[in-house]
């Protein structure tokens, strides 16, 4: 809470941003391979011994009303990079329908209930990482919700990516995530610059994108932001890493749900792995590198296959090659 | 009841137990094709003379607010394995979601309705075998007539499969399924040390595996167990068959009920044909070990294709090819 109310309080551009950005590590895009490996490093071997839900067991926050995509989306992201269960928390009205798209789902009708956050809590000790957002909607009730969740998570040191209007709540009261180095939060252009102006209550500087990204992390107490854009630039406001990765032009919605999907099961992994297995820089970062960089080549190789007629199903059914090609050694 | 409470006070590792054990017949491993053929012995040839039912009409007792797919992967399953009609009787709220998973699968909304026994003994006469908890969930009045349901199917004489929440039910009150010879419970492991703690009020014994099978199919009155693991190991506490096959290291959600629901069709199959093609090996141990290496042969050739992003629906799609290469000659 001081921590940001001080740095909008001194103004965005100071230069002991600046020495911190330039004296910590900054991994610019020639270091894509080395980062490439990292992700192999934190991807877990499947060996027989092996028993149900020790890959990944992740809980959606999201689906209502409108939006049921979105969190099937992330769902089946996550089982298709190898988590071995996956539970969506919906609202009563989106439940039957997010069922319909995959009996590989678990789906739970509970998000806009009166004990809804018991209902998500009960599940905690079976969840290995919370992703908070896709197709949440503005729901008053559900937003009060969600934010209860996101601090139950914090409490329990689940880790946490947040997305879309999981995002709207982080706007409204950023200090319900202030400081949680366990959170990833996954905000695209527009959403940068409201969770941007919210926490330091000035404009950005629309030439320095890497400054505006340090500012912001470390304002929120260093936790990880992931800003999407034509290229996407990793932070836990020391280090910065950058993907850029080729994808292609095409920006069918759903592809973001894809991505925190994705990160829930490799935050996962990457914590599992621990600073060991990635040269000692944050799981956080690791993990969100490898998200981005699978999205972009799910991407890539569905638009090949379909150029301006590709939508992110298409995406999904890349998944596997995808990762393969980037991760299976 | 009374052996397996005294089972429980003489303490878990006994004289008599093993002696049990080696006297009779031990199939270890090395007997895999040997087991493969009896259970090609029980499979009923497909000949123009029969009609739509003789090959088998399963029940399915699962499915409510939280879990849809695994009901439906236990009836899909039973019909790729050879199955005439499927039957799943689950709670109302679930039966569209199933419906809608596919046209083949036949869906009554009745399991929490206080004429849920009612409706399910009525198709009773339609039934060749039930296979009890996919699916199930917790709620007291479902597992309430889901307990009935099993007294029922006894006094019928129907054979049941239980899995899952039906696994849940015996936890709680062991005496509804003792001494019961046409039930086959297949837990896993963490199911396995739930019901044997429930049953012989003893830790297990984490380096004998198989005196622990032993001991538990024993205190229930010799049924038959399988216990789903790196192996699988299969018993009615006289015999222990291995299965082995190779799979792979995924454990993706819904695996045990593709077994679940193929078990379903080869337990009437084995029952139908008998002792005599079973070189007299009791037919729940025939059509388990069939059911179990089906699995893995599914879980082995769907990673092939999907690797890492293989769900339970990629292995359904196996099933016709895994079962000709495994049992048809």
């Amino acid at each position: 809470m001081y921590q940001w109310k001080q740095l909008a309080a001194a103004g965005p551009r100071t230069a002991v941003l600046y020495r911190a950005f330039t004296f910590h590590s900054h991994r610019p895009e020639g270091n894509m391979e080395k980062n490439l490996q990292l992700v192999r490093n934190i991807v877990p071997p499947l060996t027989e011994k092996k028993h149900k839900g020790q890959d990944g067991k992740i809980g959606i926050i999201g689906g209502c009303t409108e939006y049921t995509g979105a969190p099937y989306f992330a769902a089946i992201a996550s089982l298709k990079v190898g988590a071995d269960l996956s539970h969506v928390f919906c609202t009563k009205d989106a439940a039957s329908v997010i069922k319909s798209y995959s009996p590989n789902v678990i789906v739970h009708p509970v998000l806009d209930s009166s004990s809804g956050v018991d209902e998500v809590e009960k599940w905690f000790p079976a969840l290995h990482t919370m992703v908070i957002g896709p197709g949440l909607g503005r729901d008053e009730k559900v937003l009060e919700n969600t934010k209860v969740i996101m601090r139950k998570c914090q409490q329990r040191g689940i880790p946490i990516v947040i997305d879309a209007d999981g995002l709207w709540v982080i706007v409204q009261e950023p200090t319900v995530i202030q400081g949680y180095s366990k959170a990833i939060l996954t905000p695209n252009v527009v959403e940068f610059a409201r969770l941007y102006k919210a926490v330091l209550k000035d404009p950005l500087d629309e030439c320095d994108h890497q400054g505006n990204l340090l500012q912001l992390t470390q304002a929120l107490g260093n936790l990880t932001i992931v800003q999407k854009g034509q290229k996407d630039l990793i932070s836990d406001g020391t280090t910065v890493l950058i993907c850029s990765q080729q994808g292609s032009g095409r920006r069918c919605g759903g592809q973001g749900d894809l991505l925190s999907g994705s990160l829930g099961v490799l935050a996962h992994w990457a914590f599992t792995a621990g600073t060991e297995k990635t040269d000692g820089l944050n799981p956080t970062l690791v993990a969100a590198f490898g998200a981005c960089v699978l999205t972009r080549q799910c991407n890539y190789q569905a638009f090949q296959k379909h150029q301006r007629s590709m939508t992110t199903s298409d995406m999904i059914a890349e998944i596997s090659t995808a990762f393969n090609k980037l991760f299976e050694s």
